[in-house]
């Protein structure tokens, strides 16, 4: 029988956390992920994606079970109201990614946290989306994160706390900064 | 005893699409639309958020039920593996966009589509999420989506579909260009 002994902090594994980094420091290539989704078009503003596989530190991974993620319009939006439409999605992107890197990274640091929540919202202008106003963006014109936490910490602790997200998280750097996409395009048989 | 006839093409009320275009470009301020969610930590790597309202044209609308979006971390990646994580979730989002904003545009225009699939990877140096180089971001380097479209088009018909989605669609926009964002935060009782 073998005994296992995890040491958890806020839910992470912090010696596997500990693991990781210097594993990723002594080979940097391991730090080299890729994720990927398959979409299909199912009608009007509905369409869902597949979330299966994923490849980093030079192996392809599998989730334990796939994952489907489905969109779609509200009425107003003249979709079915079947899912969340994109722009939601993209904000739980954006709050999901912050919340656990400020969770991971306040484990790093041995502090405890009780508990996170946070709204977001984000201002759009159909004007761009519609092709009506060129001086008008398509994409969200603000986003606005407020975090709440709990946790037996001092408010500068709470500050530090607060920043470790938009510092840290993926997701927050690619929204803020932009990300390059390649578009191609090809026919279906 | 009333009948209702409408119009649809991709599945999308073309009738509903082009008053909603004319009544925008009448009265611009119909145009601003702001989309929320509210995000909550379970624990280590899994988090949940709520999808309920939104606002436009000066109401506020309710989904015709609420929506809860999952994300949690592979185990690689020190997670629950529960659901897709926050950069899964981004691509979600942004495929979701690029595939309605296409088919939206290609009803506004008659244009019939059969079938639309679309593939996207993105790549991540986790050297930047775990702060060991301030050279490397940490969000996606580089997106790349792939389009495939079933339709009675042309070449070059189809080489303007796959236009509309990057064209056009919000998550594109904010992902390609990024978005401001601003962050509070503050104690929870």
């Amino acid at each position: 029988m073998k005994a296992e002994i995890t040491t958890k902090i806020n839910g992470v594994d912090t010696e596997r956390l500990t693991d990781t980094i210097s594993a990723v420091k002594a080979s940097p290539e391991l730090g080299r992920f890729s994720f990927q989704i398959a979409n299909r078009w199912i009608n009007g503003g509905e369409n869902r994606s597949q979330v299966k596989l994923f490849r980093g530190q030079g192996e392809v991974f599998s989730h334990k079970t796939n994952f489907e993620l489905l969109a779609d319009e509200p009425d107003v939006l003249l979709g079915g109201d079947t899912g969340a439409n994109p722009v939601e999605h993209l904000l739980h992107a954006l709050a999901s990614c912050v919340t656990t890197s400020m969770v991971y990274h306040a484990a790093a640091r041995g502090i405890a946290i009780e508990r996170v929540e946070s709204s977001l919202e984000g201002n759009i202008d159909l004007q761009g989306f519609l092709g009506l106003d060129p001086t008008v963006r398509n994409g969200y014109q603000l986003i606005q994160l407020k975090l709440r936490v709990k946790g037996n910490v001092t408010d500068e602790q709470l500050q530090e706390l607060s920043s470790l997200g938009p510092t840290f998280s993926p997701v927050f750097d690619s929204i803020r900064h932009g990300v390059p996409i390649t578009v191609s395009a090809e026919r279906l048989p």
